[in-house]
C-alpha cells in the first residue's frame, strides 16, 4: 500500500508530515510513501531521529521547488502550480504510482487540481469535500464542506451515496443512516433542492438508510451517521461548530483561572478534561476526503500536528482497503440503470 | 412602557413567563404588562407568591382559550389561531395598546401572524429573525435565523440595516461593524447573492461600518458586531453552534465524572464554571427580534427559564427606548432617496 504525501502543505510542514508518517508506519508496517517537497528539508528531518530510519527506507523522496500557498486562488494554483508538491502528489495517484494522496494544504487548490488531474467518477457530476465531525455518539460524516456553494437535488443525492460509502469504509458502519440538513425536520420545510433531494432518497431502489431531514444540532447529537448538505451551509456548519467549540473551551479555561479553588480544581481535573477535549477536537479526527474523484485524495487539517497527520494516514488506509470508490461506482451504476 | 406577553408560549409556560415578568418588574418598575393566556392558571401563579402583588397591580390579564402549539404549521396557526394568546399579544401592538409583544412559542407561527397583523416596514421587503450569539468579545447579532430560507442581495442589504439598528439599541454599540457570512473572506468567494450584497454595502452612502465577508467561526470569535446571512445558513449556524456548545459541555461533564480526582476538581471549580457557562448559554442572552415589522415583536427562547424571560423583557425595553424601528425607517429612507 503506497501513499503519496505533499510534504509542504499545512501550517507545520514539512515537520509534522514526516513525524506523522513515522507514527503511522509504526502502527501499519505495510505502508510505503512517496514524499514530494523540499528534499533537503525532508532529508534533514528523516535524519534527525534514529527511529526515522525505517520510514526513510520505506519512502521515496522526490524534490519539488514550487509550493502552493494557503492564500493561492485555485485558478492561480492550477496555472502556476504544475510542478508543486501538491500537483506531484496528486499525479502519483493519477499515474498509478500511489493508491492515494494526502495533503494538508490549500483545500480549494487541492480540489481544483484533483478535478483536473483525476476527473470525476462516472455518474458523479461534482466531487465534494467530506469529513468527520465529533458527536455524542462518536462521529458524524458531513458533506459537502465547501467545494460546491450551490447544489441541485441530484448533486445532494450523489453526495448521499458518496457519504454513505465514506461512513461504511472509514467508520465501519454496516448500514449508515443518512439525513439531509434543513431548517426544520417537517416535510415541506426549507428550500426546493433539499425537498427534491429527500424525494430522490425516499424513492430510490438503492438500499440507503434514509432518516429524513436533520437540523444543525443533530450533527453534534449524532442523530444520523451521514449529514448531506450543500457546500455553503456545510462550510458554515463546520466553521460555526469549530467556533462554538473553541468558545466553550476558552470559557472553561477562563473559569479555571478565575479563583484559587477553581485553579486547584483545574489541576485535579485536567488529565480527564484533556482526554475528553481531545475526543471532540477536530484535529484528532483528521482526514477529510475529496469524494467523487477517480482516485483517493485526502485533505488533512492544515493546523494539525504529527499525531493528527498520522490519523489522516489511518483514514486513508481505511479508504484504500475499503475500496470506497468501487462502492460508489457500484451504487451509481444501479441508479443509472434505474433511470434508463 | 407597556409590553404584551403571550403567557402560553414556550416549554415552561405560563409559570416562567409570570416569574420572569416579576423579575423584570423588580428591576424596571416603570414597566406595565398586558398578559394573554389561561386566566385561571395565570391568576393562580400571581397569587402564589407574596411579592407578585406588585406585578398583579401592574398587569392586565386577558383570558384566551386557544394556544398555538410548537408543532403547528404557520399556515394552520394563521387559520386556527385568531383567538390565541399569541395572536392577541401581537394585536395589542397593532392596536397601540402595547409598545411591544413577547412570545416564547412557535417561531414560524409568530412570524406569520406578525407579518399579517403588523405588515412590514415601508421599504423592507422581508422581515427577519435576529438574535444574539455568545462571542469571545461579548455578543454577536446574527440575522436571518430562519424566516427566509432564500434571500436576494437586496434582502441581505436590508438585513444589514436592520441588524445594525438592533446592535445599536440592544448592545449599545456606537458604530457596529457588519460582516456578511460566507465560506471564505476573499472577494469572489461564495454565491452570487452574498457577492452582490457586499457590493451594495460597499457602495452605499449610509454610514454603515462594513467589514466585509466573515466565516462561521467569526460568530463565536466576535470578529464583527453584526453577521448577515440568509435564513437557511443562519438557522444552520445557530443550531450547529448550539449543538457544538452542548457537546463541549457534555464532554466536560463526562470528564469530570471519569475519576475521583476529576470529581474533586469539578467540585472545586464548579461555581466558576457555572458562571462562565451561563455567559455562553443562549438562554441567558435571551430575546431575538422579528425585525422589519411595523411594531416590536420579541421571540424568547422556548426552553428559557424565568431569568431568561426577564432578559427578553430587558432586551424588549431597550428596543422600545432605542426606537429601533425609527432608526431602520430613517436609514431605509436614505437608501430609497439614493435609488431615486
Amino acid at each position: 500500500m503506497k501513499i503519496s504525501l505533499d510534504a509542504m502543505g499545512g501550517d507545520n510542514a514539512p515537520k509534522c508530515i514526516i513525524h506523522g508518517a513515522a507514527e503511522a508506519l509504526a502502527r501499519y508496517p505495510e505502508l510505503e510513501f512517496i514524499i514530494f517537497g523540499d528534499q533537503q528539508q525532508i532529508n534533514e528531518i528523516l535524519l534527525s531521529e534514529k527511529n526515522f530510519q525505517r520510514l526513510a527506507s520505506r519512502s521515496e523522496v522526490n524534490h519539488t521547488d514550487t509550493v502552493v500557498s494557503s492564500n493561492d486562488k485555485p485558478s492561480v494554483a492550477l496555472r502556476q502550480g504544475k510542478d508543486s508538491s501538491m500537483a506531484k502528489a496528486i499525479n502519483a495517484v493519477k499515474h498509478g504510482l500511489a493508491d492515494a494522496a494526502i495533503c494538508a494544504g490549500n483545500t480549494g487548490a487541492l480540489m481544483a487540481m484533483s478535478k483536473v488531474a483525476l476527473r470525476t467518477l462516472p455518474g458523479i457530476d461534482r466531487p465534494a469535500i467530506c469529513s468527520l465531525f465529533p458527536s455524542a455518539k462518536g462521529q458524524t460524516v458531513v458533506l459537502d464542506l465547501g467545494a460546491n456553494p450551490e447544489c441541485s437535488a441530484e448533486n445532494l443525492f450523489q453526495f448521499a451515496i458518496m457519504g454513505e460509502a465514506f461512513a461504511r469504509t472509514v467508520l465501519h458502519k454496516k448500514n449508515p443512516t443518512i439525513g439531509i440538513l434543513n431548517i426544520g425536520v417537517e416535510a415541506g420545510k426549507g428550500i426546493d433542492s433539499v425537498q427534491r433531494a429527500a424525494d430522490l432518497l425516499r424513492n430510490t431502489h438503492l438500499p440507503l438508510n434514509f432518516h429524513g431531514f436533520v437540523e444543525g444540532d443533530d450533527i453534534a447529537l449524532g442523530t444520523v451517521d451521514v449529514v448531506v448538505t450543500d457546500g455553503f451551509s456545510g462550510n458554515i456548519a463546520l466553521k460555526a461548530s469549530e467556533g462554538a467549540g473553541w468558545l466553550c473551551k476558552h470559557s472553561v479555561k477562563k473559569g479555571f483561572a478565575s479563583s484559587i479553588s477553581a485553579k486547584l480544581g483545574a489541576f485535579l481535573a485536567s488529565p480527564a478534561l484533556r482526554s475528553v477535549f481531545k475526543e471532540i477536537d477536530p484535529r484528532s479526527r483528521n482526514g477529510g476526503m475529496l469524494v467523487g474523484l477517480n482516485g483517493i485524495v485526502v485533505k488533512s487539517h492544515g493546523g494539525t500536528d504529527a499525531h493528527g497527520f498520522a490519523n489522516a494516514i489511518r483514514a486513508t488506509k481505511n479508504l484504500i482497503e475499503g475500496k470506497v470508490n468501487e462502492r460508489i461506482i457500484a451504487e451509481i451504476n444501479i441508479v443509472r440503470d434505474e433511470n434508463e
